[in-house]
């Protein structure tokens, strides 16, 4: 069994706690999930034990009931038994219009994942997923800065993710071991202070940023074009969105996280960094989960001929990030039960935006899934 | 040095011919050349040494001024010294609005061989490229009977494709090691016949059908899905374009050779075969040589969610694959000198829409490009 | 009322017959309809009274089980009071995968016209709505020809649509006045022939082939540009779908129907005739009734500047065509009060693809809109 | 002869001035230029004689100098005598990497004005042009307190359009009658106190925002589906460019100047407020004066199908309004002759995104192009 633990029960959250409900029950096959039911560790043995949110409207309400804001579908029984608790809010739906409060607000920070800490003794979880609203950040690189940061309770310096991914490591420790999947951009497995944490505490990580939308569809591109030695003059990518990841991303220190996520793919395959405009643009709020991508890539072939790419979806944006996740919290368990402790780049490599260590960059996904498959014990598929 | 000849010197020839001569002259940088300049064997090497052709406007002009029809910029003079000399026609123009004449007009086709390998053994090529416009044609997959086809001077059997290709088993045996790159739909590297003939004859044959337009696009987007378990529930491809390969492509027979290639690509990646319509389409003069292509894929992500990608391109034709060329030249030599006789597969799964021999398939591009690099002694890019 | 009887009881008559029926139940708004609910004579006021096939599996069915086969959702109880009855063949599904039959087997053709122009009188239809799958045809132009060709049985000239035409007319004459919808590409009100004998009969023709897909948004993106004298270089148009029109259309004599029927809008409406491809082109059976639609057009603008557009659809093809429907039978019903014998160039102008009289030719659709609304009675919407 | 003062000499007021240069040494037709030749005024007869900037490194220079910057092909010596002299700046260049410097760093904005006109009447201009970068601007609608403003040198409160446009019609009531023509979002011909001056002084105004780039296209296909009562559920559209007004739009408050202008489109087309994203998104600086649009319609069809259109365009951005400039200066022109003072909605209505006057909306520009046709005493096209 995989016992799994959500923070921020919004979209994806939801999609991914309906469908393994729904593939327990026979009703759904193992589409979007890039490894199936191939790994040891089946998809049917996830357990979502425990979900957290700072949205009033969902503090309180069981799983079933929340889901139904955003699946339309008939909803698993099942999902009736788990409550949604308060969590660590610290601004992360400030600006949004969304009643929100959090444990902070009743107690120091250093209370709240005291609190934390003892709720997950309870509920006992191998891996915790982050899906919190993208947050402003600073990375602190360091891990004195960290602890200081908490001991001094200081609510500028800290974002909710950053609380929890401390908690991780504090819980991790007690219990002997457990994972921390980060799937925003918040850099957490591309930050030392919290890897050099991970390692002592017997956490795993990975992240950072959950690889979905056009981003990771843009890297396989562009590596289609490297390999042809095409040179790319430009590249301008478009989203628009109607979740309220889109609406979190109209705010500008927000839009700064994601943007550099986005732009680095450029650089790190290309081996240049060609003018390019990569950003997540628009909100729509009716366009609700799903999600309009326009994508534009002007190269010279050879003899300076100018050819162009004009690539659109129309991506529904949380199933693909759940699809992941259902991967991730087996890879997470399969990590702790290796003791792979710190972050592994082989698996977030492929799975995520912006794959840790630091000092790492981004491969062609084509080739990080073959890479993330040895890593996981299977066979490669075409290497 | 590389001592290249090129049979049928319509776009891409041409525009391969000035190209390596425009690097020659500083003219020009590496771009649309897969490899750049990173082979042992130096673009600045490769001389074409020889050209033929059926069409009677072309026989008997020299390169200069043939490359004019194709290239409005400035024509390096060094091409004015080789002649175009008639060749095998056996309908490759059948059906098109050009006056063409062969030499199997004046003697048998055994005759016609015999001159051409007269002729190759004064040119002294490395290698032959293969660049007739598409034909309609029936693989041997028999040695005998392919000999037995030359002998009796069976003109409906046999291809301008396949008597050259024959014509290039007696030169390689007789001048100890040749190449012959086949870069239109016939099969060849994926006739028995012919790989049969080429392992006793010292002959390479790197084949079929140059991977350029978008197939090799479509087989990395494919790939992209494949890897996230997406389920694929539709493929359709359109292409349109303006140069005479389109042209003879209205043409329901030969039109046949190349749907064959392009819907292979299917099965290969997802392994299964989504239901696809991929098709070269439709002929509009006035395009020239560029094509506009567009695609639309559909398909299942995590939770039954409908996803939809949709690509356009306006891509110049001939460009593409002469880049290709500048390589498969080389790449040829190289295989010479290492005596690799028979096909190449780590080559051809790279270049060619339709990689021999017979029994492989298609993988991803960006995995096949690594697999050539290493092939070719370089190192791989990521893997 | 306006009772209306369908010819050929496919996807469009399904569609047509299953949402007028939805109406009326207050299930459905007036959405794709033109004119809404504007005109005097109301939508709820449509009545289908009779239908006629020659597909072996609809002949005897009732409406309800029939259009079962083409909409999946609840289908009113309404339509299981219409039978399908044996209509005209003469080949109409030839090379078709669907087992064929017509009355012309039991009978002469002119046995056959007054066998059904009897029905009719039984059924008392106020229009006659033609959606036979398009056919290869040769117009006739002389009515004496038409008339000569049904005396002689001559079932080799003759299609399904050119013999229900003659039976409409025949069938207004005996009752004093109908109307006969022409919604597919054989020209009918584009022919003389039948207009003269409409005149003659008391038969109004609206025709020819409904402009739906992708060509009357070609004529507005055209006129668009026309509007502001930019010159179009090329024009590319590509479709596929996967309903038995599409298949059909693999068929080059059925194609070239349709080709020219959608070619004639460039000349029309730009006043020159750009180089333009405009072909339906391919059948993708899994697409069912959805088609895909590309274009491409490039053009010149103020100071010799190129600009390109490139426009995607996925378009449900029969909802589209049955919407228009809706008009049309209301339409032909006030035009039969009005008297108005022959054919309508301002309903057709907005309404089909290639409005008669053969004479006139494409407008851009946003002003025939306003031309059809004047004729219907109407104030213009923006004029 | 119609005499034209440029007001900002960059991208559109240099491919403005060069194409008519072009046009009269017969190096260019009239594409581009909606009526073409077809005015009793002629394109050869516009002369520009005099222009307006605030950069520094324009100012003093003669257009063939400035020109050069925008336009890489041969620049007719004619340009040569005339000099760019300083204008107004108020800011307009704020923010923005270019040095700039306006008169009113010399003198009071009352001296400044005294000081244009008294050039100006030097100098006899027909029509005015106004070409500023696009302004943050609060409208006055009162005469009185645009006077105030100028009168007590109000700087926060004023832009440098306004300034000019103040300017224009002192001018004008001194010469009996001149044109000021608006083609920035700035509102000019939609603000009363404009108008009202307008109607006092003899001038003449078209305006505002001249209607190029996507917006009119959009207008044009949403007028398409309104015809068919399609039901549009949702519109987003983007637009990314690299010329100095995009870059000048990445600033939030003049966006929000833009944004209203092309939001207005949707409900006055369609007669409700579908949900949209209509913005200027981004800027890339390569992508020069070219612009990327993508736009992603959906809507409901007949019996409920859902329907998506995908446009995407590459379009030289300053060409398109330069085209309509040649329009605009002539009939500028002719509505002074006529003394039309005030502004001419007919006009206004097709070549404006915001058609003033205020109360009026838009209407789809096939539509609007046949009234204009009429105001100017052309024969429609199509009507």
């Amino acid at each position: 069994m995989v016992r799994v633990i959500i923070l921020g029960q919004g979209y994806v959250g939801s999609v991914f706690a309906t469908g393994i409900e729904r593939i327990k029950k026979g009703d759904l096959g193992y589409y979007g999930i890039p490894l199936g039911n191939e790994l040891p560790v089946k998809v049917e043995e996830i357990e979502v034990v425990g979900s957290y949110d700072v949205d009033k409207g969902k503090i309180g309400k069981n799983l079933h009931e929340v889901v139904g804001r955003y699946w339309e579908g008939e909803i698993p029984g099942s999902l009736e038994s788990i409550v949604v608790r308060k969590g660590i809010h610290l601004g992360s739906l400030h600006n949004l219009p969304i009643e929100a409060e959090g444990l902070e607000e009743e107690m120091t920070l250093k209370e709240a994942v005291e609190k934390i800490v003892d709720e997950w003794k309870g509920l006992r979880p191998d891996v915790i997923v982050n899906l919190c609203t993208t947050e402003a950040f600073e990375p602190f690189n360091n891990k004195e800065e960290l602890i200081d940061a908490i001991e001094n309770d200081d609510r500028e310096r800290l974002t909710a993710t950053q609380v929890y991914a401390y908690a991780a490591s504090l819980y991790a420790k007690e219990v002997g071991g457990a994972a921390f999947v980060n799937a925003i951009p918040t850099l957490i497995a591309n930050d030392n202070a919290f890897l050099e944490l991970a390692k002592e505490s017997n956490l795993v990580i990975f992240g950072d940023d959950g690889a979905t939308g056009a981003t990771p569809l843009t890297a396989d591109i562009l590596a289609h074009l490297a390999q042809r030695n095409r040179y790319v003059k430009r590249v301008a990518q478009f989203n628009i969105g109607g979740n309220t990841d889109f609406l979190a991303l109209t705010n500008k220190d927000r839009n700064r996280s994601k943007e550099h996520t986005k732009s680095s793919v450029v650089k790190d395959i290309l081996g240049y960094n060609a003018p390019h405009y990569i950003k997540p643009t628009g909100y729509l709020e009716l366009l609700g989960d799903r999600k309009f991508i326009a994508m534009h890539i002007e190269y010279v072939s050879f003899n300076g001929a100018i050819d162009e790419l004009i690539i659109n979806g129309r991506i529904n944006d949380s199933p693909a990030l759940a699809g992941l996740l259902v991967d991730l919290v087996r890879l997470g368990k399969m990590a702790v039960e290796r003791g792979e402790w710190g972050t592994v780049y082989e698996v977030n490599t492929f799975y995520m935006k912006n794959p840790g260590p630091a000092e790492k960059g981004n491969i062609p996904r084509i080739i990080a899934y073959e890479k993330m498959r040895l890593w996981a014990g299977l066979k490669p598929r075409w290497l």
